[in-house]
């Protein structure tokens, strides 16, 4: 298990003292958002998602083999035709100038023996891959959409479903002319991460050079207009 | 507008310890609901939803006659066709054991001049109906499929968003096995309430002897499969 993984229980009054501090923070404030991350890795749900995600084609052979990304050259990316999924990878990175999530050096990477840690650190370094091959950008309704097709692909994510909870509960309050299209992302999120196949564990430096297209086809990857 | 209709922005922090106490409380405790309910009664929501419906077919005409249900026979309703509107609600009511929510005499009743106030009364007594019209039992599920429904019909409800949230974090917390149903649910009722036309201000006492799947047809309300 990750090593920040609290113990059962403590991390239920941190979720919702976390949650609350989200629904109270502006969109984007990182600092609240490491804190939900944090109250989120408990070993409940972190067992479920790796059993849940093993039922899933593919994901079994993801396990044993544990590909991480490790750092990617996003110039070098760049540089592919823009409708490959490398190149629109790329383009997201350097212009919402986003630094890969906890990027790998040899000595971490070394340190992926088991399947948890295996979990943790290829859902961070692909989460922005997600964002490209769902089709969602960085505006908040971007956000709201690749956290319901990542809390319908994961299952049993408590860090998704809670920013979901929050950007709902976030809207009522504060903002509830917005409420119904949040909604609607959601929902259009949600279907597409339901209908695809499983995107975990995929390996995607083997899809660099993919048309976008192609890659949401392979995994049924499909808009969903309500 | 309702009596009890707060002042602007002290129903944001009773908002707040609603939504908490709903999602420590036991589903269906009907105290803290009712907290959560006067909590939404903020006059900034009533002018959107009031504003909002009225741009709807039909809902105009339905805010000049204000019709209400008033008290309801449900032995008489029980003995239509099984088919029908009328029996299917008043098998709702009786096999749930359900009150119908705020039946009116005839003094309250003569009360309703407003906009506001018709509003209100309005979708507190049809509620139970939208559940059949909808499809949606009482268990847990059916509430949330309810919920979404409603969020989706009425537009600007914080009451009914502010349940969807809660339902989502509670799941996250208590019982996350169950969220990717409460989403799917949750979807099902958006999905439907969207794309159906408002049913805000039907007097549905003219559709008691029409057979469900009519009044479904009628007004587009159609099953929706993720």
């Amino acid at each position: 298990m990750p090593d920040d993984m609290s113990a059962s229980s403590a991390w239920e009054e941190e979720l919702l003292s976390s949650f609350l501090a989200m629904v109270k923070a502006k969109d984007g404030d990182f600092q609240v958002l490491t804190k939900l991350d944090h109250a989120t890795r408990d070993q409940e749900s972190f067992v479920l998602m790796h059993r849940k995600l093993l039922a899933e084609p593919g994901v079994e052979e993801a396990f044993q083999k544990k590909a991480l990304l490790g750092r990617t050259d996003f110039a070098e990316l760049h540089k592919l035709p823009t409708n490959t999924l490398g190149y629109l990878y790329a383009d997201h990175m350097i212009r919402n100038q986003l630094n890969q999530l906890k990027p790998l050096n040899d000595k971490t990477a070394a340190d992926t023996t088991d399947d948890y840690r295996f979990m943790a650190l290829h859902l961070g370094e692909t989460h922005d891959i997600w964002h490209v091959i769902s089709n969602s950008d960085t505006t908040i309704l971007g956000e709201i959409k690749v956290a319901a097709f990542s809390a319908a692909q994961i299952h049993t994510s408590r860090f998704w479903f809670a920013l979901l909870s929050k950007n709902i509960l976030k809207a009522t309050l504060y903002d509830i002319e917005s409420a119904t299209i949040y909604l609607d992302i959601a929902t259009t999120g949600w279907v597409m991460g339901r209908r695809a196949k499983s995107i975990f564990g995929v390996d995607w430096r083997e899809w660099w050079t993919t048309p976008i297209d192609e890659v949401r086809q392979a995994f049924g990857v499909v808009e969903f207009e309500i």
